[in-house]
């Protein structure tokens, strides 16, 4: 734990420079950096100009976002002599369909913007999900840019070049691999999150620590506190969770073995967000927090892991206000049958087979295929009670 | 010229054992083979189930083709044991739109077709270039196998990956690269094509002489009475302009340099099919033969080739029945002006710059940058004589 410990430290103390924290994500010649800091927002035109040198810019936003961070973007573009428009979208999870996104091609097409010029995601997790997907198609490839605005964004959906939209069937089906350029998270724009929301993206970031680094999950048990407040202990969670989701990416950018252990809690997950008909009863981190307890809690039932650790995380999330159990769902959820053709239609399904990621213990969590149905239904069953 | 003529030989010779000729494509851990031979259409299934064991068939076709080779190819399927379901698409361009691309992607996911399953484009261009598109986004890469149905297909279009839909602004701005796991060209089914597309389907063939195999070109010369007949020499010339363009993609599968070789004729070409509503008054390699003769001849005003062989480019298409000049489009056509605007909308083009691929000779050509745009419009003036 202690070596683990010392990486926060670094990260804080690259923070404490005044320059933004880089996390570089190695990737062949699709390799980029990762930007962390606070009130980058208004120098991403400064950054763009350094690192793509021409680069027009054809921002896709929501129309909170826009309120909020637009003009600080917009003004710092035309400050380095970026030529910019804005694309504008609902905010909400409806945006990633297929009429928006065939709006949003046509309007950067319409904007005659080339290969060489940048698509730049100013929002979320919906806003970058979608514009990384125009980003792939139009002129197959052009140039992106991520400005993340949640938490959740900026520790997850930035990183890694998965992008999509949502069809009848479910989330996120169609789309691209398609790595961004630059990342740039400003944590300034964290400070205008409801808690609910930040708490959402505190449970994609406790993850980390829960697949493979057991002292920086002991590290936020002490110090959750200092990183729901701001400052460089957030900025270093932040930093971590981005220095371990890249690291899983360089090792497996199209998620053919490793990468799927950062589905930790998803497969439960997906299949609450999809019984609560991906609404506000239930956000995708809440949905995530009650799937890794759950994860935990069935690889205990497995025998492969112990109660200690399932119930440490268990009371991690309670404390700093995560839902846990299916009985903190609001309304009603299908029972243990329903649930598991919920798990079954999602995505991640190997040819017919249950896979799912389970756990040693916090910090060890592993790809377990070929799992039987009936013992995630006999678990699902009970703790349903 | 010897050595080029040998390579046909070889080809023809392989044809001639009975099974079909093999073009690897190598692209890294996306290589793949192309294979060509007479009546194979039935023989994918046994092909898939060698290749891509355990993959199911999501058939994308169009209604023509449907008839023609959908009991063939399905027969065969069934008989690997393989299940497929078909999707059909009405013929002609038009199917290559945001509301059909939408219906196909709703189609193969609705089908429960998995990552590892294979899109099956049964058809030619249009069908091969919207199928591969909706195999490139639909759980964000499916497996694709392409079954080209028209020359142009099988030596152009079904090779190297390029994918994509038409918007209003133009054509192909929207698709992705995604490189087919397996390429198989059927010659018997060129016996159903009319004269007209098979011509416009040979100005690709000989297009690969003209970029840098004067051989080549010059065997066209002598030989395309035998290539139009089909036989071993059409097999010859089908598979070596399938190697040549395997080679080209092998070293710049993204179009970042030499690739663009692959464009002569394509500038004026695309410009032409613009100005005549991408019609039946001139179809796409129609378009191309007259853009490779005017790309000759504008490389002849340039200095930069001969006028003798740019007389022989002309004189080969005429013999064979392709349009050569601007007065072989049947209609109006827009004033040279009009016609330069037209190419600065295509999408080769480079920060504003005019890029075109000119020729120093029969197999010569090269990729001239920063053309001058009045050197363009008083040439097309003088062409439209």
């Amino acid at each position: 734990m202690t070596t683990t410990a010392a990486t926060f430290d670094a990260a804080a103390a690259e923070a404490s420079d005044g320059g933004p924290v880089v996390v570089p994500v190695a990737l062949g010649d699709r390799s980029y950096d990762i930007l962390i800091g606070d009130g980058l927002i208004g120098r991403v035109g400064a950054l763009m100009a350094e690192r793509l040198p021409g680069a027009r810019a054809a921002i896709v936003t929501d129309a909170n976002l826009a309120g909020l961070h637009l003009d600080a973007l917009e003004a710092g573009l035309e400050a380095a002599g970026i030529a910019s428009s804005a694309i504008v979208v609902a905010p909400g999870e409806a945006s990633k369909s297929f009429p928006v996104f065939e709006r949003v091609v046509d309007a950067v097409i319409g904007g005659r913007f080339e290969r060489g010029d940048a698509v730049v995601a100013l929002g979320g997790g919906v806003v970058g999900d979608l514009s990384g997907f125009v980003a792939g198609v139009v002129r197959r490839g052009m140039r992106f840019v991520q400005i993340p605005t949640s938490l959740l964004a900026q520790v997850d959906s930035s990183v890694g070049g998965k992008t999509g939209i949502n069809v009848a069937h479910g989330k996120n089906l169609v789309g691209v691999f398609h790595q961004p350029d630059l990342v740039v998270a400003d944590t300034a724009a964290l400070d205008t999150l409801s808690e609910r929301h930040f708490r959402a993206g505190y449970a994609e970031v406790a993850k980390y620590g829960l697949i493979d680094d057991a002292g920086f999950f002991a590290w936020l048990e002490a110090n959750h506190g200092a990183v729901f407040a701001g400052g460089t202990a957030r900025t270093a969670a932040i930093a971590t969770s981005c220095r371990a989701k890249a690291r899983v990416v360089a090792a497996d950018e199209r998620e053919t073995g490793e990468r799927a252990l950062l589905n930790l809690g998803h497969t439960f997950g997906h299949a609450l967000e999809a019984a609560t008909g991906y609404s506000d009863r239930l956000v995708h981190g809440e949905a995530i927090a009650i799937g890794m307890v759950l994860a935990h809690d069935f690889s205990v039932r497995m025998n492969l892991a112990s109660r200690d650790d399932a119930d440490r995380v268990r009371a991690h999330f309670s404390t700093v206000g995560l839902p846990t159990r299916l009985a903190d769902v609001p309304g009603d959820l299908p029972d243990a049958d329903g649930l598991l053709k919920l798990i079954g239609q999602d995505k991640k399904v190997a040819r017919g087979k249950l896979t799912f990621i389970l756990t040693h213990g916090i910090g060890q969590a592993f790809i377990a295929n070929d799992v039987p149905p009936s013992a995630v239904t006999d678990f699902l069953a009970e703790a349903a009670v």
